[in-house]
Protein backbone atom coordinates (compact mmCIF):
# COMPACT_ATOMS: atom_id res chain seq x y z
CA UNK A 1 0.00 0.00 0.00
CA UNK A 2 1.48 3.16 -1.19
CA UNK A 3 1.64 5.43 1.94
CA UNK A 4 -0.47 9.03 1.45
CA UNK A 5 0.58 12.22 3.51
CA UNK A 6 -2.18 14.50 5.33
CA UNK A 7 -2.64 17.54 3.27
CA UNK A 8 -5.25 20.60 2.87
CA UNK A 9 -8.22 20.48 0.49
CA UNK A 10 -9.32 24.31 -1.18
CA UNK A 11 -12.57 24.58 -2.65
CA UNK A 12 -13.72 27.37 -4.14
CA UNK A 13 -16.86 29.07 -4.14
CA UNK A 14 -17.83 31.79 -6.35
CA UNK A 15 -20.12 33.53 -9.57
CA UNK A 16 -19.27 32.85 -13.18
CA UNK A 17 -20.00 35.58 -15.64
CA UNK A 18 -20.63 34.99 -19.61
CA UNK A 19 -16.88 36.23 -20.18
CA UNK A 20 -14.59 32.82 -19.99
CA UNK A 21 -11.77 35.04 -19.89
CA UNK A 22 -12.54 36.62 -16.43
CA UNK A 23 -13.67 32.93 -15.54
CA UNK A 24 -10.33 31.91 -15.47
CA UNK A 25 -8.61 34.91 -14.14
CA UNK A 26 -11.62 34.50 -11.14
CA UNK A 27 -10.32 30.73 -10.86
CA UNK A 28 -6.70 32.11 -10.43
CA UNK A 29 -7.66 34.64 -8.22
CA UNK A 30 -9.27 31.92 -6.00
CA UNK A 31 -6.75 29.29 -6.66
CA UNK A 32 -3.81 31.36 -4.98
CA UNK A 33 -5.91 32.68 -2.20
CA UNK A 34 -6.66 29.01 -1.50
CA UNK A 35 -2.81 27.74 -1.75
CA UNK A 36 -1.99 30.38 0.14
CA UNK A 37 -4.01 29.28 3.34
CA UNK A 38 -1.99 26.16 2.79
CA UNK A 39 -4.33 23.95 0.12
CA UNK A 40 -2.86 21.09 -1.64
CA UNK A 41 -5.60 20.52 -3.68
CA UNK A 42 -7.93 22.96 -4.91
CA UNK A 43 -11.29 22.29 -6.44
CA UNK A 44 -13.42 24.25 -8.51
CA UNK A 45 -17.01 24.45 -9.21
CA UNK A 46 -18.76 22.24 -11.66
CA UNK A 47 -18.27 23.65 -15.22
CA UNK A 48 -16.06 26.22 -13.77
CA UNK A 49 -15.52 28.58 -16.65
CA UNK A 50 -19.05 29.36 -18.65
CA UNK A 51 -22.96 30.47 -16.70
CA UNK A 52 -24.73 27.62 -16.16
CA UNK A 53 -25.71 27.01 -19.91
CA UNK A 54 -28.50 23.85 -18.94
CA UNK A 55 -31.44 26.17 -18.08
CA UNK A 56 -32.36 26.09 -21.55
CA UNK A 57 -31.93 23.95 -24.81
CA UNK A 58 -30.24 25.44 -27.07
CA UNK A 59 -27.35 24.49 -29.92
CA UNK A 60 -25.06 27.29 -29.29
CA UNK A 61 -24.28 26.94 -26.19
CA UNK A 62 -22.15 23.81 -27.15
CA UNK A 63 -19.85 26.44 -28.84
CA UNK A 64 -18.81 26.68 -25.14
CA UNK A 65 -16.88 23.21 -24.74
CA UNK A 66 -13.43 22.67 -25.14
CA UNK A 67 -11.14 19.61 -25.58
CA UNK A 68 -9.22 18.12 -22.72
CA UNK A 69 -6.36 19.34 -22.80
CA UNK A 70 -7.55 22.68 -24.18
CA UNK A 71 -7.12 26.27 -23.74
CA UNK A 72 -8.73 26.13 -20.10
CA UNK A 73 -6.81 23.13 -18.98
CA UNK A 74 -3.74 24.88 -20.60
CA UNK A 75 -3.83 27.81 -18.30
CA UNK A 76 -4.69 25.86 -15.38
CA UNK A 77 -1.86 23.44 -15.70
CA UNK A 78 0.89 26.17 -15.49
CA UNK A 79 -0.54 27.70 -12.48
CA UNK A 80 -1.02 24.06 -11.06
CA UNK A 81 3.08 23.72 -11.74
CA UNK A 82 3.54 26.95 -10.66
CA UNK A 83 1.99 27.03 -7.28
CA UNK A 84 2.83 23.02 -6.76
CA UNK A 85 -0.87 22.26 -6.46
CA UNK A 86 -3.27 19.43 -7.45
CA UNK A 87 -5.89 20.75 -9.62
CA UNK A 88 -9.61 19.61 -9.83
CA UNK A 89 -10.53 21.47 -12.86
CA UNK A 90 -14.49 20.98 -14.07
CA UNK A 91 -15.65 21.40 -17.80
CA UNK A 92 -17.69 21.31 -20.45
CA UNK A 93 -15.94 18.44 -22.77
CA UNK A 94 -15.71 18.54 -26.55
CA UNK A 95 -15.11 14.84 -27.20
CA UNK A 96 -15.69 14.44 -30.98
CA UNK A 97 -17.21 16.63 -33.46
CA UNK A 98 -21.16 16.25 -31.76
CA UNK A 99 -20.17 14.47 -29.00
CA UNK A 100 -19.95 15.99 -25.53
CA UNK A 101 -19.83 15.13 -21.61
CA UNK A 102 -19.96 17.07 -18.07
CA UNK A 103 -16.24 16.28 -17.22
CA UNK A 104 -13.40 17.21 -15.17
CA UNK A 105 -9.46 16.89 -15.23
CA UNK A 106 -7.09 16.48 -12.39
CA UNK A 107 -3.60 18.45 -12.94
CA UNK A 108 -0.96 17.07 -10.75
CA UNK A 109 1.83 19.76 -9.08
CA UNK A 110 3.82 19.16 -12.51
CA UNK A 111 1.15 20.59 -14.41
CA UNK A 112 0.20 16.97 -16.37
CA UNK A 113 -3.26 15.84 -16.60
CA UNK A 114 -3.17 13.05 -14.71
CA UNK A 115 -6.67 11.48 -16.16
CA UNK A 116 -10.11 12.89 -16.65
CA UNK A 117 -13.64 11.66 -15.19
CA UNK A 118 -16.94 12.02 -16.78
CA UNK A 119 -19.93 12.48 -15.53
CA UNK A 120 -22.44 9.35 -14.83
CA UNK A 121 -25.33 10.16 -13.47
CA UNK A 122 -27.08 13.06 -15.38
CA UNK A 123 -29.77 14.86 -14.64
CA UNK A 124 -32.87 16.47 -16.89
CA UNK A 125 -35.31 18.64 -14.62
CA UNK A 126 -36.53 21.31 -15.32
CA UNK A 127 -33.56 24.45 -15.65
CA UNK A 128 -31.79 21.52 -15.53
CA UNK A 129 -31.94 20.27 -18.83
CA UNK A 130 -28.14 18.66 -18.98
CA UNK A 131 -29.48 15.36 -21.20
CA UNK A 132 -29.24 17.57 -23.72
CA UNK A 133 -25.88 18.46 -23.35
CA UNK A 134 -24.09 15.58 -21.84
CA UNK A 135 -23.40 12.13 -23.04
CA UNK A 136 -23.30 10.01 -19.82
CA UNK A 137 -19.95 9.35 -19.01
CA UNK A 138 -18.36 5.95 -20.03
CA UNK A 139 -15.12 5.60 -17.79
CA UNK A 140 -16.76 4.73 -14.97
CA UNK A 141 -15.33 5.35 -11.31
CA UNK A 142 -12.38 6.84 -10.92
CA UNK A 143 -9.86 8.47 -8.41
CA UNK A 144 -6.43 9.76 -9.11
CA UNK A 145 -2.93 9.32 -7.93
CA UNK A 146 -1.39 12.37 -6.52
CA UNK A 147 1.27 13.55 -5.29
CA UNK A 148 -1.09 13.54 -2.32
CA UNK A 149 -2.71 10.10 -2.69
CA UNK A 150 -5.80 9.13 -3.91
CA UNK A 151 -8.62 11.28 -4.61
CA UNK A 152 -11.85 10.33 -6.07
CA UNK A 153 -14.47 13.21 -7.76
CA UNK A 154 -17.48 12.35 -9.08
CA UNK A 155 -20.04 15.42 -10.29
CA UNK A 156 -22.65 17.28 -8.88
CA UNK A 157 -25.86 14.59 -9.66
CA UNK A 158 -23.59 11.88 -8.74
CA UNK A 159 -23.76 12.99 -5.06
CA UNK A 160 -27.22 11.96 -4.40
CA UNK A 161 -26.28 7.71 -5.79
CA UNK A 162 -24.80 6.15 -2.48
CA UNK A 163 -23.01 3.54 -5.32
CA UNK A 164 -20.87 6.24 -6.97
CA UNK A 165 -19.69 7.10 -3.90
CA UNK A 166 -19.44 3.29 -2.45
CA UNK A 167 -17.62 3.12 -5.86
CA UNK A 168 -15.27 5.34 -5.41
CA UNK A 169 -14.11 4.69 -2.12
CA UNK A 170 -13.51 0.98 -3.01
CA UNK A 171 -10.90 2.32 -5.39
CA UNK A 172 -9.18 3.51 -2.32
CA UNK A 173 -9.80 7.06 -2.33
CA UNK A 174 -9.18 9.30 1.28
CA UNK A 175 -11.73 11.87 -0.08
CA UNK A 176 -14.51 12.44 -2.92
CA UNK A 177 -14.64 15.64 -4.49
CA UNK A 178 -18.65 16.62 -6.12
CA UNK A 179 -17.97 20.02 -7.62
CA UNK A 180 -21.46 21.20 -8.16
CA UNK A 181 -24.19 23.75 -9.54
CA UNK A 182 -26.92 23.67 -7.71
CA UNK A 183 -29.43 25.93 -6.04
CA UNK A 184 -33.23 26.95 -5.90
CA UNK A 185 -36.00 27.93 -8.40
CA UNK A 186 -36.76 31.27 -6.77
CA UNK A 187 -40.40 31.37 -6.75
CA UNK A 188 -39.80 27.61 -4.60
CA UNK A 189 -37.38 28.77 -2.52
CA UNK A 190 -39.32 29.63 0.38
CA UNK A 191 -41.58 27.09 0.61
CA UNK A 192 -38.94 24.10 -0.69
CA UNK A 193 -35.49 25.92 0.15
CA UNK A 194 -34.81 24.44 3.39
CA UNK A 195 -35.88 20.79 2.92
CA UNK A 196 -33.87 21.10 -0.13
CA UNK A 197 -30.58 22.28 0.94
CA UNK A 198 -30.73 19.87 3.36
CA UNK A 199 -31.15 16.34 1.76
CA UNK A 200 -28.37 17.53 -0.14
CA UNK A 201 -25.74 18.44 2.61
CA UNK A 202 -27.05 14.91 4.07
CA UNK A 203 -26.61 12.59 1.52
CA UNK A 204 -23.43 13.75 0.75
CA UNK A 205 -22.39 13.49 4.91
CA UNK A 206 -24.11 10.01 4.36
CA UNK A 207 -21.46 8.44 1.94
CA UNK A 208 -18.78 10.03 4.22
CA UNK A 209 -20.27 8.31 6.84
CA UNK A 210 -20.64 4.58 5.13
CA UNK A 211 -17.59 4.85 3.27
CA UNK A 212 -15.35 6.09 6.11
CA UNK A 213 -13.70 8.85 3.77
CA UNK A 214 -13.78 12.90 3.32
CA UNK A 215 -16.31 14.54 1.18
CA UNK A 216 -15.23 17.54 -0.20
CA UNK A 217 -18.69 19.55 -2.13
CA UNK A 218 -18.03 22.45 -4.25
CA UNK A 219 -21.17 24.80 -5.66
CA UNK A 220 -20.93 28.06 -7.18
CA UNK A 221 -23.15 31.02 -5.93
CA UNK A 222 -25.67 34.00 -7.43
CA UNK A 223 -28.29 34.19 -9.18
CA UNK A 224 -28.35 33.14 -12.93
CA UNK A 225 -30.96 34.33 -15.61
CA UNK A 226 -30.47 33.22 -19.21
CA UNK A 227 -33.10 36.23 -20.14
CA UNK A 228 -34.60 39.14 -18.30
CA UNK A 229 -37.94 37.37 -17.98
CA UNK A 230 -36.85 34.10 -16.62
CA UNK A 231 -36.98 33.43 -13.02
CA UNK A 232 -33.09 31.85 -13.25
CA UNK A 233 -31.52 29.88 -10.63
CA UNK A 234 -30.04 31.41 -7.25
CA UNK A 235 -26.98 29.03 -6.95
CA UNK A 236 -27.22 27.81 -3.39
CA UNK A 237 -23.36 27.54 -2.39
CA UNK A 238 -22.71 25.89 1.14
CA UNK A 239 -19.48 24.08 -0.31
CA UNK A 240 -18.24 22.29 2.72
CA UNK A 241 -15.59 19.44 3.85
CA UNK A 242 -17.15 16.82 6.04
CA UNK A 243 -14.63 14.51 8.33
CA UNK A 244 -15.13 10.16 7.89
CA UNK A 245 -17.68 10.91 10.53
CA UNK A 246 -20.08 12.95 8.38
CA UNK A 247 -18.90 15.80 10.79
CA UNK A 248 -18.63 19.48 9.19
CA UNK A 249 -15.13 20.83 9.19
CA UNK A 250 -15.37 24.00 7.11
CA UNK A 251 -18.86 25.27 5.43
CA UNK A 252 -19.01 28.30 3.41
CA UNK A 253 -21.84 30.30 3.48
CA UNK A 254 -24.98 30.56 1.33
CA UNK A 255 -24.20 33.74 -1.00
CA UNK A 256 -20.50 34.55 -1.05
CA UNK A 257 -17.48 34.33 -2.90
CA UNK A 258 -14.94 32.77 -0.70
CA UNK A 259 -12.85 29.62 -0.06
CA UNK A 260 -12.97 27.03 2.49
CA UNK A 261 -9.89 25.16 3.13
CA UNK A 262 -9.33 21.85 5.45
CA UNK A 263 -7.14 18.93 6.43
CA UNK A 264 -7.86 15.33 5.18
CA UNK A 265 -6.37 13.53 8.06
CA UNK A 266 -5.33 9.95 7.15
CA UNK A 267 -5.15 8.60 11.13
CA UNK A 268 -8.67 9.99 10.94
CA UNK A 269 -9.90 7.73 8.66
CA UNK A 270 -8.22 4.76 10.03
CA UNK A 271 -9.77 5.40 13.45
CA UNK A 272 -12.96 6.07 11.97
CA UNK A 273 -12.98 2.84 10.21
CA UNK A 274 -11.37 1.14 13.32
CA UNK A 275 -14.32 1.87 15.36
CA UNK A 276 -17.13 1.85 12.86
CA UNK A 277 -15.86 -1.07 10.88
CA UNK A 278 -18.77 -0.80 7.98
CA UNK A 279 -16.46 -1.65 5.32
CA UNK A 280 -15.57 -4.86 6.97
CA UNK A 281 -19.40 -6.48 7.22
CA UNK A 282 -20.58 -5.89 3.75
CA UNK A 283 -22.81 -8.44 2.33
CA UNK A 284 -21.18 -8.56 -0.70
CA UNK A 285 -22.48 -12.04 -0.91
CA UNK A 286 -26.44 -10.36 -1.62
CA UNK A 287 -25.79 -7.27 -3.63
CA UNK A 288 -25.81 -8.60 -6.81
CA UNK A 289 -29.59 -7.29 -7.62
CA UNK A 290 -28.27 -3.15 -7.32
CA UNK A 291 -27.58 -3.50 -10.81
CA UNK A 292 -31.57 -3.96 -11.69
CA UNK A 293 -33.43 -1.07 -12.10
CA UNK A 294 -36.60 -2.12 -9.83
CA UNK A 295 -36.87 -5.75 -8.50
CA UNK A 296 -40.59 -6.25 -9.34
CA UNK B 1 -49.62 -2.51 -9.62
CA UNK B 2 -51.41 -2.94 -6.29
CA UNK B 3 -52.43 0.07 -5.08
CA UNK B 4 -51.58 1.05 -1.55
CA UNK B 5 -52.82 2.80 1.05
CA UNK B 6 -51.78 5.59 3.31
CA UNK B 7 -51.44 4.60 6.72
CA UNK B 8 -49.73 5.70 10.04
CA UNK B 9 -46.79 4.18 11.63
CA UNK B 10 -46.33 3.56 15.25
CA UNK B 11 -42.80 3.14 17.17
CA UNK B 12 -42.72 1.94 20.38
CA UNK B 13 -39.84 2.98 22.60
CA UNK B 14 -38.81 1.82 26.00
CA UNK B 15 -36.64 -0.32 28.31
CA UNK B 16 -36.12 -3.79 28.43
CA UNK B 17 -35.85 -5.60 31.70
CA UNK B 18 -34.41 -9.37 32.33
CA UNK B 19 -38.21 -10.68 32.94
CA UNK B 20 -39.68 -11.75 29.62
CA UNK B 21 -43.14 -11.73 31.08
CA UNK B 22 -42.48 -8.03 32.30
CA UNK B 23 -41.02 -7.44 28.45
CA UNK B 24 -44.44 -8.61 27.01
CA UNK B 25 -46.76 -7.06 28.56
CA UNK B 26 -45.12 -3.66 27.82
CA UNK B 27 -44.95 -4.45 24.32
CA UNK B 28 -48.66 -4.94 24.74
CA UNK B 29 -49.38 -1.77 26.18
CA UNK B 30 -47.25 0.61 23.84
CA UNK B 31 -49.07 -1.29 20.86
CA UNK B 32 -52.21 -0.05 22.81
CA UNK B 33 -51.35 3.02 22.95
CA UNK B 34 -50.05 3.40 19.25
CA UNK B 35 -52.87 2.08 17.91
CA UNK B 36 -54.90 4.29 20.06
CA UNK B 37 -52.86 6.70 18.54
CA UNK B 38 -54.70 5.41 14.92
CA UNK B 39 -51.23 3.35 13.69
CA UNK B 40 -51.51 0.69 11.40
CA UNK B 41 -48.26 -0.98 11.43
CA UNK B 42 -46.49 -0.71 14.74
CA UNK B 43 -42.65 -1.53 15.60
CA UNK B 44 -41.05 -3.05 18.01
CA UNK B 45 -37.33 -2.40 18.98
CA UNK B 46 -34.58 -4.77 18.05
CA UNK B 47 -34.52 -8.03 20.67
CA UNK B 48 -37.98 -6.77 21.76
CA UNK B 49 -38.26 -9.24 24.63
CA UNK B 50 -34.81 -9.33 26.13
CA UNK B 51 -31.96 -6.91 27.64
CA UNK B 52 -29.38 -6.28 24.93
CA UNK B 53 -27.73 -9.68 25.87
CA UNK B 54 -24.79 -9.00 23.31
CA UNK B 55 -22.40 -6.77 26.00
CA UNK B 56 -20.97 -9.99 26.95
CA UNK B 57 -20.30 -13.56 25.42
CA UNK B 58 -21.79 -16.05 27.43
CA UNK B 59 -23.53 -19.25 25.85
CA UNK B 60 -25.97 -18.99 29.14
CA UNK B 61 -27.91 -16.42 26.37
CA UNK B 62 -28.47 -18.79 23.83
CA UNK B 63 -31.61 -19.64 26.00
CA UNK B 64 -33.23 -16.21 25.35
CA UNK B 65 -33.77 -17.20 22.06
CA UNK B 66 -37.43 -18.57 20.53
CA UNK B 67 -38.48 -20.17 17.56
CA UNK B 68 -41.39 -18.40 14.40
CA UNK B 69 -43.41 -18.60 15.12
CA UNK B 70 -42.94 -19.56 19.07
CA UNK B 71 -44.18 -18.29 22.52
CA UNK B 72 -43.49 -14.36 21.53
CA UNK B 73 -45.50 -14.71 18.71
CA UNK B 74 -47.98 -16.30 19.80
CA UNK B 75 -48.41 -13.78 22.17
CA UNK B 76 -48.30 -10.90 19.74
CA UNK B 77 -50.20 -12.88 17.00
CA UNK B 78 -53.48 -12.46 19.17
CA UNK B 79 -52.73 -8.94 19.69
CA UNK B 80 -52.34 -8.34 16.15
CA UNK B 81 -55.88 -9.73 15.32
CA UNK B 82 -57.33 -8.75 18.27
CA UNK B 83 -56.29 -4.67 17.52
CA UNK B 84 -56.04 -5.40 13.88
CA UNK B 85 -52.80 -3.58 13.11
CA UNK B 86 -49.67 -4.95 11.96
CA UNK B 87 -46.80 -5.90 13.80
CA UNK B 88 -43.38 -6.03 13.33
CA UNK B 89 -41.91 -8.54 15.99
CA UNK B 90 -38.08 -8.40 16.03
CA UNK B 91 -36.54 -11.26 18.44
CA UNK B 92 -33.53 -13.74 18.62
CA UNK B 93 -34.64 -16.67 16.60
CA UNK B 94 -33.75 -20.24 17.67
CA UNK B 95 -33.70 -21.65 13.78
CA UNK B 96 -32.37 -25.29 14.97
CA UNK B 97 -29.93 -26.65 17.42
CA UNK B 98 -27.53 -24.39 17.88
CA UNK B 99 -27.59 -21.99 15.03
CA UNK B 100 -29.43 -18.45 15.51
CA UNK B 101 -30.58 -15.14 14.08
CA UNK B 102 -31.10 -11.74 14.82
CA UNK B 103 -34.41 -11.95 13.28
CA UNK B 104 -37.82 -10.17 12.83
CA UNK B 105 -41.67 -11.37 12.13
CA UNK B 106 -43.84 -9.71 10.49
CA UNK B 107 -47.67 -10.50 11.56
CA UNK B 108 -50.30 -9.15 10.05
CA UNK B 109 -54.00 -8.38 11.00
CA UNK B 110 -55.23 -11.79 10.92
CA UNK B 111 -52.17 -12.58 13.49
CA UNK B 112 -50.82 -14.63 10.86
CA UNK B 113 -47.26 -14.49 10.10
CA UNK B 114 -46.69 -13.21 6.69
CA UNK B 115 -42.82 -14.12 6.73
CA UNK B 116 -39.37 -13.35 8.63
CA UNK B 117 -36.58 -11.20 7.99
CA UNK B 118 -32.86 -12.45 9.32
CA UNK B 119 -30.40 -9.11 9.57
CA UNK B 120 -27.46 -9.65 7.24
CA UNK B 121 -24.97 -7.23 8.75
CA UNK B 122 -23.72 -8.23 12.13
CA UNK B 123 -21.63 -6.08 14.08
CA UNK B 124 -19.13 -6.84 16.45
CA UNK B 125 -17.66 -3.84 18.46
CA UNK B 126 -16.88 -3.78 22.28
CA UNK B 127 -19.73 -4.64 24.32
CA UNK B 128 -21.74 -5.34 20.94
CA UNK B 129 -20.46 -9.13 20.34
CA UNK B 130 -23.59 -10.19 18.02
CA UNK B 131 -21.01 -11.90 15.95
CA UNK B 132 -20.92 -14.69 18.60
CA UNK B 133 -24.91 -15.11 18.93
CA UNK B 134 -26.23 -13.94 15.36
CA UNK B 135 -25.58 -16.39 12.26
CA UNK B 136 -25.75 -13.83 9.33
CA UNK B 137 -28.93 -13.82 7.66
CA UNK B 138 -29.69 -15.98 4.66
CA UNK B 139 -33.07 -14.72 3.47
CA UNK B 140 -31.96 -11.53 1.47
CA UNK B 141 -33.69 -8.60 2.01
CA UNK B 142 -37.50 -8.43 2.10
CA UNK B 143 -40.66 -6.81 1.66
CA UNK B 144 -43.86 -7.61 3.35
CA UNK B 145 -47.35 -7.27 1.41
CA UNK B 146 -49.95 -6.12 3.92
CA UNK B 147 -53.05 -4.81 4.43
CA UNK B 148 -51.47 -1.37 3.89
CA UNK B 149 -49.41 -2.37 0.88
CA UNK B 150 -45.64 -3.23 0.71
CA UNK B 151 -43.47 -2.56 4.37
CA UNK B 152 -39.70 -3.19 3.83
CA UNK B 153 -37.37 -4.08 7.30
CA UNK B 154 -33.79 -4.24 8.03
CA UNK B 155 -32.58 -4.28 11.17
CA UNK B 156 -29.60 -2.11 13.06
CA UNK B 157 -26.85 -2.70 11.55
CA UNK B 158 -28.12 -2.87 8.39
CA UNK B 159 -28.88 0.70 8.37
CA UNK B 160 -25.13 2.04 7.78
CA UNK B 161 -25.58 0.18 4.52
CA UNK B 162 -26.42 2.35 1.64
CA UNK B 163 -26.86 -1.30 -0.42
CA UNK B 164 -29.64 -2.30 2.03
CA UNK B 165 -31.59 0.04 1.85
CA UNK B 166 -31.86 0.26 -1.52
CA UNK B 167 -32.37 -3.21 -2.24
CA UNK B 168 -35.66 -3.10 -0.21
CA UNK B 169 -36.41 0.08 -1.90
CA UNK B 170 -36.39 -1.42 -5.04
CA UNK B 171 -38.72 -4.53 -3.76
CA UNK B 172 -41.26 -2.06 -3.79
CA UNK B 173 -41.54 -0.68 -0.12
CA UNK B 174 -43.40 2.94 0.97
CA UNK B 175 -41.57 2.26 4.38
CA UNK B 176 -38.21 0.71 5.84
CA UNK B 177 -38.18 0.13 9.45
CA UNK B 178 -35.00 -0.03 11.33
CA UNK B 179 -35.69 -2.35 14.72
CA UNK B 180 -32.31 -0.97 17.02
CA UNK B 181 -30.55 -1.25 20.06
CA UNK B 182 -27.93 1.30 19.88
CA UNK B 183 -26.58 3.65 22.33
CA UNK B 184 -23.34 5.55 24.10
CA UNK B 185 -20.69 3.52 26.24
CA UNK B 186 -20.76 6.06 29.00
CA UNK B 187 -17.05 6.61 29.18
CA UNK B 188 -17.48 8.39 25.82
CA UNK B 189 -20.77 9.96 25.53
CA UNK B 190 -19.22 13.50 26.04
CA UNK B 191 -16.42 13.45 23.52
CA UNK B 192 -18.53 10.86 21.12
CA UNK B 193 -21.92 11.08 21.85
CA UNK B 194 -23.49 13.77 19.49
CA UNK B 195 -21.18 13.18 16.19
CA UNK B 196 -22.10 9.23 17.04
CA UNK B 197 -26.00 10.15 17.15
CA UNK B 198 -26.26 12.60 14.10
CA UNK B 199 -24.47 9.88 11.92
CA UNK B 200 -26.31 7.38 12.95
CA UNK B 201 -29.71 9.71 12.06
CA UNK B 202 -27.53 11.31 9.02
CA UNK B 203 -27.52 7.76 7.37
CA UNK B 204 -30.83 7.34 8.00
CA UNK B 205 -32.14 10.27 6.57
CA UNK B 206 -29.94 9.59 3.26
CA UNK B 207 -31.33 6.33 2.72
CA UNK B 208 -35.09 8.59 2.48
CA UNK B 209 -33.45 10.56 0.34
CA UNK B 210 -32.00 8.28 -1.98
CA UNK B 211 -34.85 6.06 -2.44
CA UNK B 212 -37.92 8.36 -1.90
CA UNK B 213 -39.32 6.37 0.49
CA UNK B 214 -40.39 6.61 4.31
CA UNK B 215 -37.54 5.41 7.60
CA UNK B 216 -38.72 4.66 10.67
CA UNK B 217 -36.33 3.67 13.70
CA UNK B 218 -37.04 2.54 16.38
CA UNK B 219 -34.40 2.80 19.58
CA UNK B 220 -34.71 1.33 23.15
CA UNK B 221 -34.22 3.84 25.89
CA UNK B 222 -32.18 3.24 29.79
CA UNK B 223 -29.02 2.23 30.72
CA UNK B 224 -28.30 -1.61 30.70
CA UNK B 225 -25.24 -3.26 32.95
CA UNK B 226 -25.18 -6.93 32.92
CA UNK B 227 -22.86 -6.69 35.74
CA UNK B 228 -22.68 -4.17 38.87
CA UNK B 229 -18.88 -3.31 37.49
CA UNK B 230 -19.39 -2.90 34.35
CA UNK B 231 -20.14 0.50 32.25
CA UNK B 232 -23.15 -0.99 30.11
CA UNK B 233 -24.77 0.93 27.49
CA UNK B 234 -26.83 3.94 27.55
CA UNK B 235 -29.27 3.61 24.99
CA UNK B 236 -29.60 6.49 22.66
CA UNK B 237 -33.34 6.60 21.90
CA UNK B 238 -34.39 9.24 19.45
CA UNK B 239 -36.61 7.14 17.62
CA UNK B 240 -37.54 8.81 14.59
CA UNK B 241 -39.71 8.66 11.49
CA UNK B 242 -38.74 10.70 8.30
CA UNK B 243 -40.26 11.14 4.85
CA UNK B 244 -38.78 10.42 1.33
CA UNK B 245 -37.08 13.79 1.64
CA UNK B 246 -35.19 13.36 4.63
CA UNK B 247 -37.56 15.73 6.71
CA UNK B 248 -38.41 14.03 10.22
CA UNK B 249 -41.91 13.76 10.76
CA UNK B 250 -41.80 12.65 14.26
CA UNK B 251 -39.14 11.96 16.64
CA UNK B 252 -38.70 10.60 20.06
CA UNK B 253 -36.29 11.67 23.20
CA UNK B 254 -33.03 10.66 24.14
CA UNK B 255 -34.11 8.75 27.19
CA UNK B 256 -37.73 8.57 27.72
CA UNK B 257 -40.24 5.91 27.26
CA UNK B 258 -43.05 6.65 24.67
CA UNK B 259 -45.15 6.07 21.30
CA UNK B 260 -44.66 8.44 18.17
CA UNK B 261 -47.04 7.88 15.21
CA UNK B 262 -46.59 9.57 11.62
CA UNK B 263 -48.44 8.92 8.49
CA UNK B 264 -46.88 7.42 5.44
CA UNK B 265 -48.72 9.49 2.15
CA UNK B 266 -47.94 7.23 -1.07
CA UNK B 267 -48.92 10.37 -2.87
CA UNK B 268 -45.49 12.49 -0.73
CA UNK B 269 -43.70 9.17 -2.61
CA UNK B 270 -44.62 10.06 -5.99
CA UNK B 271 -44.65 13.57 -5.73
CA UNK B 272 -41.05 13.59 -4.71
CA UNK B 273 -39.71 11.01 -7.08
CA UNK B 274 -41.06 13.03 -9.57
CA UNK B 275 -39.70 16.02 -8.61
CA UNK B 276 -36.20 14.00 -7.87
CA UNK B 277 -35.91 11.20 -10.37
CA UNK B 278 -33.12 9.47 -8.82
CA UNK B 279 -34.70 5.94 -9.42
CA UNK B 280 -34.57 7.11 -12.79
CA UNK B 281 -31.06 8.21 -13.47
CA UNK B 282 -29.48 5.14 -11.42
CA UNK B 283 -26.46 3.82 -13.88
CA UNK B 284 -27.20 0.13 -13.54
CA UNK B 285 -24.52 -0.48 -16.22
CA UNK B 286 -22.15 0.44 -13.92
CA UNK B 287 -22.34 -0.43 -10.53
CA UNK B 288 -21.10 -4.23 -11.05
CA UNK B 289 -18.09 -3.77 -8.75
CA UNK B 290 -20.05 -3.11 -5.82
CA UNK B 291 -20.45 -6.99 -5.20
CA UNK B 292 -16.44 -6.36 -4.42
CA UNK B 293 -14.55 -5.80 -0.48
CA UNK B 294 -12.29 -3.65 -2.32
CA UNK B 295 -12.07 -2.71 -5.71
CA UNK B 296 -7.98 -2.57 -5.13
Amino acid sequence: MKVNKDFKVGLTQYSCSEDKVSNLKKAREFIEIAVEEGAKVVCLPELFNSMYFCQSENIKYFDLAETIPGHSTNFLSKIAKKLKVVLIVPLFEKRNLGLYHNSLAVINTKGEIIDIYRKMHIPDDPAYYEKFYFTPGDLGYKVFDTEFGKIGTLICWDQWYPEAARLTALKGASVIFYPTAIGWHPYEKEEHGKAQFESWQTIQRSHAIANGIYIASVNRVGLEKQSPDSAGIEFWGRSFVCDPQGVILAEASHDKEEVIVAEVDLERIEYIRRNWPFLRDRRIDSYQNITKRFDD
